[in-house]
C-alpha cells in the first residue's frame, strides 16, 4: 500500500440511523445495541444511534430511548443522534446524546417532500434547537440535504449552498455535513464547493456524505479528502437505499471507504477486519445481502487458494518448457 | 457538469467476450450480433465482439465464426477479438478480425492457473501469434493481467510489470493493456505505473482494465485518466464476475464510468443515453441483473418527479410562514 499521508481521517456510521430507517424488517433493539457497541471498538469518531422522530413516522426507529439507555459508551465515540425538532431535542437530552445532528435540503423542493416545511421554516426550527443544545452544552452538527443537487430541482447554486453553511455557522453550530443525498455530485463539484466552505469556515468541522446511486460514491471522497474534508459519513455494508431510484445504491460503504483511504495512505484509525466481520453479521439482521464489496473480496492483499493442482499443472508446464523451445 | 477538458478518452467494450464468457446462460448468436450491431452505433473505439479460443472449453463463444460473419462492420470501429494461441489466430485471421487481443498475466502462480503455461511459454506463444499478425498487418494488443496485484501472489513488482510490458513493446505490437484481474489496483500505485509505462513507451497504446472488486474502479480509472491513459477497457452492465470472490463485481461498468468521466469534463464520444438502453437491453439476454448504478439512477441531472401532492404541501407549508414568526 502506499506511504501514509499521514493525514487522520474520522468516520461517522450512519448504518444504525440512516441506513436503518429505510429498512422493511423491524431489527431487534438488543440486535441495535449489540452491532453499535460491537462498532464502538471499531476506531469510529462518531455513531449516529438512531432518531428521535415519530415512532409512527419511522417506525424503525421507534427503540431510540431504549438503545440510548442499552449501549456501553465507549470513550472517544461520540454517539450523536438525528433530531428533527425541539420536540426530538427533548428526549434526545433526556436520552443524554452526545450531539445533535439537525438537517434541512439546500433545495427547496426536496426539503418541502422531506419535511413539509419551506426552507425559511426549517432553518428557524434549527435555530430553536440550536438554541436549546447551547442552553444544555451539546455539539450541533447540521446536515444540509442535496448539497450536490436536488433530484427533482436539478443543480443547487454553489453560492446558495455556502449561503446556508453562512447561516448555520452564524447560529454558533460545531459542525456541517454537506450531503449529497442522491449521488448527484462528481469530483470536480466536490473539490469547488468543499474548498470553499472550508475556506470560508476553517474552525467548522465539515463532514461529507456520499451516495454511491451513480457509482461515484468513493470518487467523491477522495476528491473531498484532497480538498481539506477530514470526516467522513458512511454505512456499513452500504445499507440505505435510494427513495427516488428504486433497486440503486444509496450510502458509501464505510468499509470499501475506508479501505480505499487506507491504500491511498490515509490514517484512518480505523480496525478494517473489524468492520468486515461486522458488515457479514449486519447482513442477517436485515434478512438481504448488502451492496458492499469488501466482505466478499477481502482486503486488496487477501491472498486467495490457487485452484487445486497448481503443482501438478507448474511441473508439466515446466517439463514441456526444459525440451527444446518453440522458437 | 464541469467544463470540458477537452481531452478525449476512447473506449473499449469488454461485455461481449470477458462479460459472456463468465455467463451460464448461452446468449444466442444472433442476440449477440444485434447488440455488438447496436453497440457499434454508439461511440466505441473497439469493441471486443469474440474470443477464438475452444468451444469446449468457453461454449459460451462458441459461435465466434458466426458472430464474427453476422456483423455489421462500422467504419472507425475496430472489431478486436481474444487470441489465446496460434491455432486461434488462424481462425481470427479467417474470420477478418481487425485486432488480435493476446493475453498472459504478470504473475506467474495466475498464469499457470488461468492457461497452464509458465510466462516464458506465454511469452513464446505471443511472440509467435505477433509474427503471424504481423505478416497480415493486423494490429496486435497484449492485456497484461494482475498488472496491478495477483490473488494468489499479492503485489507484483513494478518493475517486473514494466519489463513485461518492455517486452512486448519490443515485439512490435501496438498496445498493452494493464488490467486490474481481480482489483487489487489503488490509485497511487495506478499513478506510479500507468505513468512510467507511458514514459517509457510513448508510441505504444496504453489501455487501463479495472475491476470493481474492491469498489475502486472509477477511482482507479480516474487516476489512469490524469497520469495520462487515453483508453479504457470496460464492460456493458458492469457484466462479468470475479472468479476468486463469487459474488463481487468484476468489470468496471461502461455506462457508469463514461458518466464519471462526462461529470468530470473529458471528452468521452460516447452516446451515454444509448448505453444506458443497451444495458437495459443486455439484463434480459443474461437473465439477471446487472451490477452497473446508470441504468436504474438515470445520469445526474435526470429528473424526478416530486411526490404526489407536493404543491398541496407548498401552500400549506407557505401558509404557515405567512402567520407570525416562530421565531
Amino acid at each position: 500500500m502506499a506511504s501514509p499521508k499521514k493525514i487522520r481521517l474520522h468516520f461517522n456510521e450512519v448504518a444504525m440511523r440512516d441506513g436503518l430507517q429505510n429498512e422493511r424488517r423491524f431489527v431487534p433493539t438488543e440486535d441495535k445495541i449489540a452491532l453499535i457497541d460491537r462498532l464502538s471498538t471499531l476506531g469510529y469518531a462518531r455513531i449516529e444511534a438512531t432518531a428521535f422522530v415519530s415512532p409512527a413516522a419511522i417506525p424503525a426507529l421507534q427503540d431510540a430511548e431504549a438503545v440510548m439507555r442499552g449501549i456501553r459508551r465507549r470513550p472517544g465515540v461520540i454517539y450523536t443522534v438525528l433530531v428533527p425538532n425541539l420536540r426530538g431535542a427533548h428526549r434526545a437530552m433526556q436520552s443524554q446524546a452526545d450531539e445533535f445532528n439537525l438537517f434541512m435540503s439546500a433545495s427547496e423542493t426536496h426539503n418541502l417532500a422531506n419535511v413539509r416545511m419551506t426552507r425559511e421554516q426549517s432553518l428557524a426550527q434549527i435555530t430553536e434547537v440550536a438554541r436549546l443544545a447551547s442552553e444544555g452544552s451539546i455539539p450541533v452538527n447540521v446536515s444540509l440535504s442535496t448539497s450536490f443537487g436536488c433530484p427533482m430541482e436539478g443543480d443547487i447554486g454553489e453560492a446558495e449552498v455556502l449561503a446556508w453553511v453562512k447561516r448555520f455557522a452564524d447560529l454558533g453550530v460545531q459542525g456541517v455535513s454537506l450531503c449529497d443525498t442522491t449521488g448527484m455530485a462528481y469530483p470536480d463539484q466536490v473539490r469547488s464547493l468543499c474548498g470553499k466552505a472550508i475556506q470560508a469556515h476553517p474552525s467548522l468541522n465539515f463532514t461529507a456524505h456520499f451516495h454511491d446511486t451513480r457509482a461515484m460514491g468513493l470518487v467523491n471522497a477522495l476528491a473531498a479528502a484532497e480538498s481539506g474534508i477530514r470526516t467522513f459519513d458512511a454505512s456499513l455494508g452500504g445499507l440505505g437505499g435510494c427513495p427516488y431510484a428504486p433497486g440503486a445504491s444509496g450510502n458509501v460503504a464505510m468499509e470499501d471507504l475506508v479501505h480505499m483511504f487506507a491504500c491511498t495512505g490515509y490514517d484512518s484509525g480505523m480496525d478494517l477486519a473489524g468492520l468486515i466481520e461486522a458488515a457479514r453479521q449486519l447482513e442477517p439482521l436485515v434478512g438481504h445481502g448488502l451492496s458492499s464489496q469488501l466482505p466478499r473480496a477481502g482486503l486488496r492483499l487477501t491472498k486467495h487458494a490457487p485452484p487445486a493442482g497448481l503443482e501438478e499443472i507448474r511441473a508439466r508446464a515446466q517439463a514441456k518448457a526444459s525440451q527444446a523451445p518453440r522458437l
